[in-house]
């Protein structure tokens, strides 16, 4: 077995503080080799603590760094973009002392949706200087990763939560632009089964720069309960030879009542223990099938 | 072949108005049996000019209402509210004077990332309200259209756009609280693909309500481009035997940069003929595959 399996802190609350510390024995128990923390806002955790704590379940750590519209590498503001900056450089440092090694999410800003943002046209002029400042952004940020031994892992997110990168080859696009050796790719399923004609073809086109991955059912509920084709994924990211990390991302609620938003993060209504372990051995399977083919 | 096959007006423009009618000729080229129109707004089409040149070309029409937050059934606001009912009850008198029986759409209203709205938490009871006012209005309408003898047809649609209606359980929960006859459910698999665990268990379970069709792509682009199973979703429909119109809503345009919205329509790059027709001979193959295995 190659790969490891994680689980989201997001599963079990947001925001993730120190009296939730008990849900790391629960994913240990549920077969998880590490937990990606949300990247703590100011005062939220005490990293040695957390530190601490993951150790004593032997888990391993990655961060999901947040981003909005105050701080955003892609904005026309200086200040927002300049905290854009900041925000990434002091990612990095809490991933140095929590020993993460790998930083992902959309770097790059523009949240849409989730900042209550409307999709609207953009000239193209602007269009690239907003890949300029976030190009910039990353390099500049990329420096810091580098000397911290922390990679910077650029996300692509579906068409309704930002309009900088939706699909594979947008991040790609970013990625090969920076051109720094701290800043990768990382693909989420979710966001490829909306926006990628083939998932297992952007898989194999990611290679390259893939350092970390999400997955994530059609719905964004539990891998395996859904749609989607987990052995296929798994056997091209064994015949790319991708070695990285899996972060299991289930935001779906079990809440089929109309008029509930779907798009909002909720607790969950309970202990979703024995789902998440099953999700867990469903994709180690599909992983341990797919090396074994190779 | 039991099932048409028809093109959404805004693959050509949009707003569609007079001087697009040489779009009708290109999709009956093209090989489509009927246009979706977007529901005309006051002063943008004449109704019998656009009849007429409809039925120059030997094609049918439906329509695809348009809500916004000044009119919307699921309005707290008493005026928005009954703006959402004239609204349907006037897209029921174009739908009569332009010879359509089918209007669809997300009638129930509560946009969220086309109004700028972020998905936030919905109270209990607001939830129940907000429901209650959907379904008077839908009944009201209903009424009207019945006795027109016009079909409404409830659309749901991923989590971004609305907080309503988003898998086909809640569209059907809708539908079945309405109970009006002429009242029914639409499906398209863009958002099926986003939110249903299974897009043929989900088209066998709105059989007995299912009035109407859109067939888009994954990443909502020409069928047969992407990753959908459209053999099986052919099949699924044979087997319930649905025969009514299939839509295509290619809103993808072929544009791979970065930072280009994908979620704000553009207008074509330049003729898409050929590409519809390749995804209106896709489409009818596997149907009259699926239907001759019945």
């Amino acid at each position: 077995m190659t790969n490891t399996i994680g689980i989201i802190s997001a599963l079990y609350a947001r925001p993730f503080t120190r009296e939730h510390f008990g849900a790391f024995a629960r994913a240990k128990a549920a077969g998880c080799d590490f937990v990606e923390l949300l990247v703590p806002e100011p005062g939220e955790l005490d990293l040695e603590a957390t530190r601490k704590a993951l150790a004593g379940q032997g888990l391993g750590v990655a961060l999901a760094a947040r981003v909005n519209l105050q701080r955003d590498l892609a904005s026309s503001d200086a200040a927002c973009h300049e905290a854009g900056v900041r925000y990434l450089e002091s990612c990095v440092q809490i991933a140095g002392r929590l020993g993460a090694t790998i930083v992902g999410g959309p770097l790059y800003g523009a949240p849409l949706v989730f900042a209550g943002r409307a999709p609207a046209p953009v000239e193209e002029s602007e269009r690239q200087r907003r890949l300029d400042r976030i190009v910039d952004g990353l390099r500049r940020a990329g420096k810091v990763a580098a000397d911290a031994g922390v990679k910077l892992a650029i996300e692509p997110l579906n068409r309704f939560e930002t309009d900088i990168a939706n699909t594979t080859g947008h991040g790609l696009q970013l990625v090969e632009a920076v051109g720094s050796p701290a800043v990768g790719l990382m693909l989420d399923t979710f966001h490829m089964n909306m926006e990628d004609y083939s998932i297992t073809d952007s898989i194999r086109r990611a290679a390259p720069h893939l350092i970390h991955f999400q997955a994530c059912e059609n719905n964004r509920g539990y891998v395996g309960a859904g749609h989607i084709d987990w052995p296929d994924v798994a056997r091209t990211l064994a015949a790319i030879g991708y070695r990285g990390a899996i972060t299991l991302e289930p935001f779906r609620r079990n809440d089929e009542r109309a008029g509930v938003p779907l798009a909002q993060w909720r607790p969950p209504d309970g202990s979703e223990d024995a789902q998440l372990a099953h999700s867990v051995a469903f994709l180690r399977a599909t992983l341990d099938y797919a090396w074994r083919q190779q």
